[in-house]
């Protein structure tokens, strides 16, 4: 499985005091040790020992590159697996440039994104769940995302799953005895037995599966819709809820997100606004509304903003709710009636009336703002994180994050329910057999076990440029 | 002058998938190892060797925040001097923040911009020069920025000071003999000697001071300013300039440039564009042309690139070669003749031959171009690079680069001249005394022997973070 190329990569992003180069691979050491030459005469890089800093620079033939600290690993012992070295030196681009140039013409290649961790997966260091938590680690930018993706990085994940196997595996021998006898058509496996574990693997599955909600919320964000008509003051109420809480979520190039959506943090949470510019784009007159374009919007949506200008709030209500509000039954509704400011009296009682017939459940919910004049809005924040009512995970949970995990889930799911219809109408032992087999193919999809290189491209092509 | 906080700061860029908080003080270790746990049983980090990588977690209380590597230095062997410790964490933003609430809740406090290099400079690790190194390094982006800035850090320059200041403190100690012997009315120092002494120290500080014209155009760029009348195609051609190339010049922040202007690296050599948000603004009538401003902008220069449509040359050379010439007598001056695809035959001979009689010195070059279809654009690329004329420097140059080396020197080179004049006109050695005392002083200046706080905070402000 190992591959014999030795790899090279700027580690740290570029524009800072200090960056780091990886090299990893059977002649990292050797590589190293020929552009840089440790400062205090007596070892050569290659003759120190493992877990050491050697001081020393880099030259480019008679010309000093940089100086330099070189982080020394040897296999097995680093995070690949293999012989690895980091070069720490000055962040200059240019010098950055000249140490890459350097290590490729002795004898490196560039590393793929994802390589290094790709290598480590490949060398046994880590599962493949654990090499996906990595790259959410990184992408990491709240508590709650941070908890889940240090949780799967421990194996919290793949322990659970490897529960799991063994149960399946235990159900596979028993039924397995059976089909060595089925001549004798006797049921050595307590069929009832059989049932008991099936239903317990079932039930496992299932709750992995159902918390992929809370995780893809978690990670991704709670997709959240604005609707309204064009004139409510949607993008304006977007940019103040964008700008104030913005500073947390900065651009992270090259991670697992597809790319980086109106994403904000608010109290820990975070937000991901779905569609944000055909929201924009809202056509003038409510024929022309693009109210296909809103019900799918609404679709994605956990949390629906619909917002009003409050000073036509009846017509607009009168217009819609009876196509908006079967909609979101199972979401959570936010009334957002926008423009107080314009109000000549406030929020008066017959405009608070109407709202406390129409919120006659718990997942409606209703505020008077001014996005313009920030009035209100600390509030309707609040209430967005109430709507979101996310779970406070732990790093002791085990929530599915990965859509990956959770299609290789639902199909285990499926065929471990398959097993169990199947026990209730005496299927044979064959058919079960297979379907546990099945159950057991995704579960090792998932840490790894046998995949193919298109799997592993497919992940590791998302990852970072040096881990 | 220790200072006695521990200071911490993430030391590499936001957004890679490694990053590194660097920790320095006399408490670094301690509270490093408070918050981080060692993988293996046995040695806490206190207990480890200098120079060595340790691998472990670091906790916020119950939570593991992320695995780290750990590297560690004890005074006086690390970079500033002082106890230090490196923490190489996964690159998100909120481990980051994490980490470095964890180190500032333990006792340290944030560094400032260049306070790493800072304490380098004030527990005598590196000069003050050396320090100012350290960030042209980091900002260079050119072969020859490069250079000049490791000679520098490897201490050529400071070489050559120490050299000057022996020369001059000889000549002091000659001076002084004399003046013990005054009331005798003796010339003890040999006034010829003296003044061999002085002009080869005045030439030696004239020579530094004179290579800051090629010290600042290879740190800073070669400044060019691109003249013309509006419809020229001027900010045409300053995009083709600055897009084809630009890659190589990325943004950096916190380095000791005040701004980044549009600089481009073109065959390795650096160009600065004067003032182009103005060159761009021009008005539309030669009356309104600002004629004034574009003088200013050619003082700046020491290229002038003159663009001029090829359809209408002629008038504008008739209106404006009797201003502009005059003004470019010292500098290099570029005749860009653009718009060749709109001249239905191309360049003709009754264009060719207006220029044969203008270029007549070797400063004034001219060349045909449409900056629009990228035609001789190359060329003029090239014509750009010779016109720079900078000399190919090797580490071994010792080249001013640093606006307050040059300042010094000046001042240094006023106070040797005043002695060389002093010998000729048998000025008493009193006077001599002073003026030799000030030149040294300003040679401390710029190592630092003797600096206030003031100077310190003017030069590591401009520093990165974390450096």
């Amino acid at each position: 499985m190992m591959d014999q190329d030795t790899i090279c990569a700027v580690a740290t992003a570029q524009g800072g005091a200090i960056a780091s180069i990886r090299v990893s691979g059977p002649q990292a050491i050797d590589i190293t040790g020929k552009i840089f030459t440790p400062s205090k005469s007596g070892k050569r890089l290659e003759e120190q020992a493992p877990y050491t800093l050697t001081f020393g620079r880099i030259y480019d033939g008679e010309e000093l590159a940089d100086e330099a600290l070189v982080s020394l690993f040897r296999a097995p012992h680093s995070y690949t697996g293999e012989n690895s070295t980091e070069i720490s030196c000055h962040g200059s681009p240019y010098i950055l440039q000249q140490v890459m140039q350097l290590l490729i013409r002795n004898g490196c290649r560039t590393a793929q994104p994802g390589e290094f961790t790709q290598r480590a997966f490949l060398n046994g260091k880590i599962d493949l769940s654990q090499a996906e938590a990595v790259a959410d680690l990184i992408a990491s930018t709240s508590a709650a995302a941070h908890r889940l993706a240090i949780s799967q990085m421990k194996g919290g994940f793949s322990k659970e799953l490897a529960g799991l196997r063994g149960q399946l595996l235990n159900f596979t021998s028993m039924i397995e005895l059976e089909l060595d006898f089925s001549e004798e058509d006797v049921e050595f496996a307590d069929r009832k037995e059989l049932s008991r574990l099936a239903g317990n693997i079932e039930g496992i599955i299932a709750r992995l599966v159902n918390s992929f909600s809370v995780g893809n919320a978690i990670r991704n964000g709670v997709p959240v819709a604005i609707i309204g008509e064009t004139n409510a003051g949607k993008s304006t109420l977007l940019n103040v809820l964008l700008n104030e809480e913005k500073a947390i979520v900065s651009e992270i190039h090259g991670t697992t997100r597809d790319a980086i959506e109106d994403t904000v943090n608010i109290k820990g949470v975070t937000f991901r606004f779905i569609d944000t510019a055909g929201i924009r784009d809202t056509e003038d007159t409510i024929e022309n509304l693009g109210i296909e374009r809103t019900f799918r919007k609404i679709e994605q949506a956990e949390i629906v903003l619909w917002v009003m200008d409050s000073r036509n709030m009846h017509k607009q209500i009168r217009r819609l709710s009876s196509r908006i509000l079967p909609l979101v039954e199972n979401k959570q509704l936010i009334f957002v009636l926008n423009k107080t400011d314009l109000l000549s009296a406030g929020p008066d009682k017959e405009r608070t009336t109407l709202f406390a017939d129409l919120v006659t459940r718990e997942n409606i919910r209703y505020i008077f703002i001014s996005a313009k004049q920030r009035i209100q809005t600390d509030r309707l924040q609040q209430m967005l994180v109430e709507a979101a009512h996310l779970p406070t995970v732990t790093q002791n949970d085990v929530i599915v994050t990965n859509v990956r995990h959770y299609e290789a889930l639902t199909k285990a799911l499926e065929a471990i329910h398959r097993v169990r219809q199947g026990l209730k109408t005496h299927i044979s032992g064959d058919f079960l057999a297979q379907d546990i087999r099945e159950a057991i193919f995704h579960l090792n999809d998932i840490i790894g076990e046998v995949t193919n290189d298109q799997v592993l491209k497919n992940i590791f092509e998302h990852f970072c440029i040096g881990k």
